[in-house]
């Protein structure tokens, strides 16, 4: 976040927005030229339509980072961070400071344990974990990998 | 609202959360039956998955008025606000306190205008007023019948 201390009203506001609109997200590309042949890439993005949003910019002014581009596939302004250090640093801590109020606060403390967890490579099988943890997230979601084959990278019975 | 305040917390969270997802609506239907041939009909609503329904029971129990429904069309539910008197009571003055901050404000401030109008039918030609104000809402949505089309209950040059 900004040097300047978010307000309660802006605060609660966005962490409202986000419980509506916001995506807490982990995902995963093999890559062959990586040790682990995996790369793991958490997000946190907002999407709006073109027409309404001022509010991604209000979230890029507080949050301080992340950036804000039109979605290829429709009409609609995407916000989004990926840098893991402004996820732990910016995102992370606002979240804990004015956390979702419905079911996508489970998904938020998974994300978390996530960063938590790429911050820390010194941890055993931590991709293993994560693959794990990520699996956990937005049920509903839809997935390019199965965990079963990213699990296989690591010859790990699921 | 409850007799209990709402709190800044979850008036802003709430606020953040419409800003997002919910929908203030003024939908026309003809009616031969009716003295003015047209049923005017004013709204607010917010959709949500199944599976985070939560929130909606949260508004639910804020505003102390509305009903929560599954959603015909898809997997979803709907909370919904039709009744004048609460949209005029509950609604309206809870977005008064909490502001929405993007664009859809502008369609929150016409839709109190239509329903004070709605409040008072003395006022001179109040229909085509609120056909004319209606019509500034939601620019990007659709509707069944165009302002042409339901002006010309009035016989009135668009």
């Amino acid at each position: 976040m900004s040097n300047t201390p978010v307000s309660k009203e802006t605060g609660w506001y966005l962490s409202g927005y986000t419980d509506g609109e916001g995506s807490f997200c982990v995902s995963f590309s093999p890559r062959s030229k990586l040790r682990n042949k995996l790369e793991v890439r958490p997000s946190f993005s907002i999407s709006q339509n073109k027409d309404r949003s001022e509010v991604l910019f209000l979230f890029k002014q507080i949050f301080d980072c992340g950036s804000i581009r039109p979605d290829r596939s429709d009409q609609t302004f995407k916000y989004e961070v990926r840098s893991l250090e402004d996820l732990l640093l910016k995102i992370i801590p606002f979240f804990k400071r004015f956390p979702l109020k419905s079911s996508k606060n489970k998904d938020f403390l998974l994300f978390s344990e996530i960063c938590q967890i790429m911050n820390n490579k010194n941890i055993p099988n931590y991709l293993e974990k994560i693959i794990k943890l990520a699996f956990q997230m937005n049920p509903s979601g839809k997935r390019k990998y199965n965990k079963k084959y990213l699990l296989s990278f690591f010859k790990i019975k699921v």
